[in-house]
Formats: structure tokens, sequence, C-alpha cells
């Protein structure tokens, strides 16, 4: 039987209760399909960082190095800076791992519904790449100066390689899903030097792409069209910082961002790649057991699916999307029913074994 | 009679369709209401920079200096890249002219459909405040390296001061509402050094208003929330790539950013602001006739306000809606119509005139 080793993270919040519950169906998954998932747990949080003054152990990269994949729930708590947090785990993981993107589906789901006037499922369903290692998130730079004089200076770098690679990535997963169209995400207009570039290398990447159609848009007015005219689109991609807000618009116009999931990839497959969800620890709703888990066994979808194991991730779409359109399935209180975490994945799980 | 001298600049493409047709309306409400603009035109544009290698003279920002605001159209075109024209034209204006506010509405007109479910006018009506002069938009940076190893730096600059001013203004501004709320965009957890700044200059900006109520997001989320809850802002401000970005979402929820406008502004008056609507130069129609202008007639009467005229701006802002819910006045086609921009205007015009 084959065996994966898995790396969970359930990490801060809503994080400690999706990941068990999504884990519940995979597991599932893998029993019915003949494989197995060997889940090592890591708890690493912001409660790790108030103990210790950091957010994992000095070695925790290489405590993840030999797994699979890593199976991440959320980071981030109050009490805790967020650029503590985050460039504490999550950012350094992604680095290190060379996770050089970040891949993330807007769908419309059956049974959903989209803020977006008639709108059905398959009329939205996109996907965004994302640059997730390097560009404007960068700790180069600092501040001068003091009291009113100060000054604070905040590098963005591209490197032609880093910039390169996921643009070859986006055109190669276009042809790979036969919608052959790719739009990148610019803003050449007004950030001088790296977008300038960006799109000097899109134009000479999709130079390679005869058969892929290539466009772009500056990223404020390319937020507008994912409002606009969504059913545009089969493969966008941008930077850093472009691809983290125009992939967390996509879930907007999905109807909740509460059921996206997100790929860090590794796509050489040299270090783990993470799954994780779109959405964050939600310290507001946390500890209720009412979280919403769709984002997390979404995740672990795509995650089975970068292992291989294509069908065991279908049939988890299947389940999901099933226990979404049954009337007498409970959902969560973000999609308007009263039902809990473990409840909703308990039934996708018995959907899922039904079939 | 009280005048006030306007410097136009019509640009490029649809910006010499718009511009001329506005002023017609601008110019009878002037008349209407008992003062005068004296418009003097600078035929400065992408045309300009392709004959001469510069978008405007040498001295131009001068020839601009002494008028009481400047009226522009769109500037950029196919041959020229967009990092030339707009370097060259807008965004020294800005600078120079120390118009550190950009200032756009998001409300949805009666007659304009909102993309989003369930919207009627009156359920989306916010304002963004951006930063203009600083942060992201810098022409600091440059590319090292060749071939395979280069690497481009950008680099963004925040000033305390710059920072101070916007936060302060956008704090006023909801006082001045009567609506007070104000939402900061901030990525504290992506952009290391620029966002904490940022964040601890709203927090104590925000400490002097006691009586505004202040709240943040990242701006991946708040792009998100511009979709999935608009009524839940008053006043949302960012930085100049945030603020660039959030004010072509929000006229994108409110159906078409054909019709939105912007203000330049320069509070102190020290200098001259500058009104421009959001759209851009749309090559694919120019010459057509057939350019939506209520962007910039909209513009238009921000200008009217701005100078101190708030009964004229009120009786454009009159004058337009009626227009829009007529039955007998054909619309661009943008909005489903076959109208053309100058038999908009001119219906427009004469709405005015008959109040
Ligand atoms: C044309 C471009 C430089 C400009 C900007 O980004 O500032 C435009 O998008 C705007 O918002 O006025
Ligand atoms: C938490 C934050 C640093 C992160 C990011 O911006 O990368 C998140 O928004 C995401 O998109 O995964």
């Amino acid at each position: 039987m084959k065996r994966y080793s898995i790396a969970s993270i359930p990490g801060d919040g809503i994080g400690r209760e999706v990941v068990p519950a999504a884990i519940e169906v995979l597991t599932a998954t893998a029993d019915k399909c003949g494989f197995a998932l060997d889940f090592r747990h890591f708890d690493w949080s912001c409660q790790t960082y108030l103990e210790t003054g950091k957010m994992m152990p000095d070695d925790g990269l290489d405590q993840l190095r030999d797994h699979e994949a890593v199976f991440l729930g959320a980071v981030g708590y109050p009490g805790v800076p967020d650029h503590i947090s985050l460039w504490g785990l999550l950012l350094p993981i992604r680095r290190e791992f060379e996770q050089y993107v970040n891949l993330r589906p807007v769908r419309l789901l059956p049974g959903i519904a989209s803020p977006l006037r008639d709108k059905a499922p398959g009329d939205i369903d996109f996907w965004v790449v994302r640059e997730n290692s390097e560009g404007e998130y960068s700790q180069i730079g600092g501040r001068t100066g003091t009291g009113e004089d100060e000054i604070v200076v905040q590098q963005a770098i591209f490197t032609r390689r880093g910039t390169d690679r996921i643009l070859r990535f986006a055109f190669d997963f276009a042809r790979r899903l036969g919608r052959k169209h790719v739009t990148s995400a610019t803003k050449s207009n007004g950030l001088y030097h790296s977008m300038p570039f960006w799109d000097e290398r899109f134009a000479a990447i999709g130079g390679e792409y005869p058969d892929v159609a290539a466009d772009q848009y500056h990223v404020d007015i390319l937020a507008a069209r994912f409002v606009m005219s969504p059913d545009r689109f089969d493969v966008v991609v941008g930077s850093n910082l472009f691809g983290d807000i125009l992939s967390d618009l996509g879930p907007g116009i999905t109807g909740t961002i509460a059921v996206a999931p997100s790929a860090n990839l590794n796509p050489e497959r040299r270090y783990p790649s993470m799954f994780e969800p779109v959405h964050g620890s939600a310290p507001d709703i946390a500890g209720k057991g009412i979280a919403n888990p769709i984002g997390q066994i979404w995740s672990g979808a795509m995650m089975l699916e970068h292992l291989g194991e294509d069908e065991a991730a279908a049939l988890v779409m299947r389940a999901l999307e099933a226990s979404l359109i049954a009337p007498d399935i409970a959902r969560t209180p973000d999609l308007g029913g009263n039902g809990t975490t473990a409840g909703f994945a308990e039934a996708v799980r018995t959907k899922l074994l039904g079939f």
C-alpha cells in the first residue's frame, strides 16, 4: 500500500478546528482508495511564539523537510503582530521549500450563491497563479530619521529566474488545463521598474507558447473586471502582492472566501508543497466549532491531486459538492445554516463512503 | 462676476471627446449660476511625445501653476509605453502640485445596474481616499545583472509627513461627511516595513479623532469585502497602490468604471487641484464619438465643489442623475444604449437649464 507522509500544522484559531475535520475526510478517502496518509502533527502557532519567542523551533524547517506535503490550517492571532507570525512560519516555509507557485481556483460551487448577479456554477471558473516567493513581500528596507522626519523604505525584489519560472508555470498550466488563455496583472504605469520588467518577461515567455493566448491588464482595472466580467478569464498570473489581492477577490466573487483553497507548490517536487485554505484564523468564531471546513477539505483535495491521487481528489470534490446541495445537511453559519464544523465534515465523509 | 481659470488637458483617445462634452455642461452651469469658467486648453498628449520626445514642454508645470484647477481627460496611447506617458505628465502634475489626495466616490447612480445582486442606489455609497504622491509609485530602483541573473529592485518610500497628512485628510473628511467611520487598507503581514509603519500612523492619527470609528483590513480581504459587503464602508483610506486598486474596484461594483470621477486634491490650495475621470483613454473606441462622458462631467462637478461652487456642483449631479433615468435620453453603448458622447452631454445640459 502506498503511504504518504504529511506534516499537519493546524496553527491558530479555527485552523485547530478545520484541520482535524478535514483529516477525517481525507483519511476516509485514502482508506477507500487504497493508500495511506501518515499525518504527523506539529503544534506550532502564535501560542508557541508567546511561550518561546519563536513561531517554530530553530530546526522547524528541517523537521518538515522529509514530508511529502504540509497541510496547514491558519496562522495569526490577536496579541501577536501579523508580520511576526507570518514571517516566523508561513513565509519561511514557502521560501525555504521553493513553493514559488500559489495556485487558487476561483470556482463557483453548486449551492453557494455568488454576490454577483445572475451567476450559476460554471459561469465563474478560472485560476489565479500567484508568484509566491519574492517580489513585494520582502524584508529588505527599514526606517530612517526620527519623528516628523521619519522615512520608511520598502523594497520589492524581482529576479529574472523567479519571474520566468512563475510565468512559465502559468503558461504550462493553461496548456495542461486545455484552456489556453493567460492574463497577466501588471501596473507598469505606476511601478516604474518592477512592472515594466514583469511585462517584458511575460512577453518573452508568452512567445514560447504560441498556442496560448496572452493578454495583460493593470491590476486596478483587472480587479474591476473580476467583478464585471469574470467569465473572460482562464488563468490569471500575478506577482506576490497582486496575486494575493486577486486570489482573495476571486473567492470573494464566488460567494465566500471561507470555502476557497490554496496550494503552495514546489512544482519540481524537490521539497514538500503546502496546502492551506485562503481564510485566516478567524479569532472571532474560534473555539465555537462552527467554522466552515470546506476550504480545508478542498485544500486537501488539491493535496491529493499533487500526490498523484487524482481519483481520490475527484472523490472528495464530488462528496463536497453533493453535501452542499443536499437538503438534509446543515451548513455552517457563514453559509446561512446552523451546522457545525464536525457535522459538515462528517456528512462529506458519509457521502464519500456511499459513492 | 466671479471667474475661475481652468487648465484643460484633454490628453489622448476618448479624453479628446469627453473633455469638450463636459466643458459644454460646465459652462452652461456657470452661466446659469452667475460665474465664469475660463478654460485654457493644453494640447499635451502621447502625440506630443511622439513629435517632441516629451509629454509636455519643459516649462509645462509652470504653465499650469497659476490656474485654479486642472481638468484632465485621459493619458496613454498605444505606441507610447504607459510608464513614459504617465511619468511624463500625470504623475509630475500630481507631485509638483502636492495633490496628495486622490478622492473617489463609490456610489451607485440611479439608472445604472450594479453587477452585485440586489443593490439599489443608496446601498453602495462610500469614498476611497488614496495617497497620491509617494509610496509604491516610485522611480527609485533599477536593474542589475544580466541575462538569467538579472535582478530588479523597486523601492517604495513612505514618509511620516506624507502618511500622516493623508490619514488626517481621511479622518477630517469622514467628520465633514458626518459619516464617521474610516477603514484603512493594510498588508502588514506581507510588506514588512511599509505597512507596519502605516498601521502605526493610522493608530496614532486615529487617536486624534475619538469621535470617528477606525478599523483596518488587509488589502486582499478588503478587496473581497468590497464585493461581499460594500454597505459597511464610509471612508476607505489606502496607500498610493492600494488606493489605486480599491478605487477602480469600487467603481467596478457600481456598474461601470466608465462613469466614475476622481479628484487629485491639494487640500491646502497652494497649488491647483486636478480633476479627471477614472477611465483611461480607451483607444478601442476613440474617435467614434460614443465614449461615455459621465465620468468627465462628474469630475467637473467635483471641481465646482472644490472651487466653492457647491450649488452649481449639485445642479450638475441632479441633471446627470435625471438624464440617466429619463426614458427618452439615449445612453452611450457601454450603458446599453446607442447614444453619442455629444448627445448625452447635450441632454444633461438641457435638463440642467430646465431646472
Ligand atoms: C494611469 C495610472 C498611472 C493612474 C494611477 O495608477 O494612478 C490611474 O490608474 C489612476 O488611478 O489615476
Ligand atoms: C497571511 C498572509 C501573509 C498571506 C499572504 O498574503 O500571503 C495570506 O493572505 C495568503 O494569501 O496566503
